[in-house]
């Protein structure tokens, strides 16, 4: 008998780290709905280049959820609020934090999973090489996979999600050779919150930063175009 | 010094639970931003009829988010699956049950809470005479509040969001009541799934049967007009 893995709802913005998720859930056999969100994002750029990814892997469901968080605000990724650049990534949450947005994201992604069968979310997050954000972090996740079971009939009935975070204690450089072994092409990737108006990278917001950082540690040659190179 | 109550974030969709929570909320000294959301259910003009009700309270911000639920479905009140009528309300959860669809809410609320200074939320679920919802029970609630306790900045940093759900162990007729105490006026409030066009209750679905079981036990009458009354 012909076997088909699971279904698997798979969060994926077109940047290094759910790309890599992405690959993660193919390469351990799940069939992906690959849920992208159209939010508002300054960068929102990054849909687009996203296809290209999906039509590496020759996925052809992906589905793109609207829903405008400028409305809410509070986010140099969603107002006028300009986007920090050469930050010293520390422990502290910058202003690129979009408040309940990844509680949001995996709400939606559950309740797809939901009425498609789905209880398995894939979700990149990683707490090294990353921004701080709250919404990152394993706690957050583990309370909201509890939330999860309390609060849907699919839960209530004993299917509950399983969210997964493959990614969350590796380094960008081990996201990245992750990625390169399962045969992921960066190049068409996109990481930046701040590209210009043709796709080019700022090389200086915390994203460009971290994904220079990792490509760095991992003695690989980013594929990336930015418009401007190292410290100011 | 002249004083002013915090301020809340109250999930408002025009129906008795909502509104009797809304003028819960005022009468502790909140000062709400009311929030509706539209999210392609069938019953809609429950937003329209949501105004009246703000109106009478003097409340002049609503914020009405659009989130299309349409687009993930698996619900009566968000596809072309019919809204049962005159069914036998037990345990069990019903096709009206919306995927995902409090988390979300809940999530957005909590997400204009923290842009907002208001960590408040007021929520109408009650399990006494409801349909069986997970996402009402406290449970949910609880393991929610966790979340964002988790996964937000405030939250990280000391400001926990309240989910306040004052309805929670009341009956349909104990919420009658106190709304009236309050000043409600019941008119104003929409609760039937599946109106016609004009706005007739149909007096079948869950949500009206509730409601007229509810205003019964109260020994009120219900000021709501409907297509059809009692039994087939």
């Amino acid at each position: 008998m012909w076997s088909m893995g699971s279904l698997a709802v798979v969060l994926f913005s077109g940047g290094i780290d759910s790309t890599t998720t992405l690959a993660m859930a193919i390469a351990l056999d799940y069939r992906p709905i690959v849920l992208s969100f159209d939010y508002g994002q300054k960068h929102r750029l990054e849909i687009e280049k996203g296809k290209s990814v999906l039509r590496q892997f020759q996925i052809d469901t992906h589905m793109i959820f609207p829903i405008d968080l400028t409305l809410i605000g509070g986010s140099a990724l969603t107002s006028a609020m300009p986007v920090p650049k050469f930050r010293n990534i520390d422990s502290s949450i910058p202003v690129t934090y979009v408040p309940g947005r990844n509680l949001i994201f995996l709400s939606v992604a559950a309740a797809i999973g939901e009425v498609r069968g789905a209880f398995d979310l894939f979700y990149g997050a990683n707490v090294l090489d990353y921004s701080g954000y709250p919404d990152c972090r394993p706690e957050f996740i583990a309370a909201l996979e509890r939330t999860l079971e309390a609060g849907t009939k699919s839960g209530t009935e004993g299917r509950s999600f399983k969210i997964h975070a493959p990614l969350l204690k590796m380094t960008k450089a081990e996201i990245i050779l992750k990625g390169l072994e399962l045969g992921v092409d960066y190049s068409n990737t996109h990481s930046c919150y701040d590209p210009s108006a043709d796709g080019t990278a700022c090389g200086a917001c915390d994203s460009c930063l971290l994904r220079q950082k990792g490509f760095e540690e991992a003695g690989v040659k980013d594929p990336a175009v930015y418009s401007r190179q190292g410290a100011p």
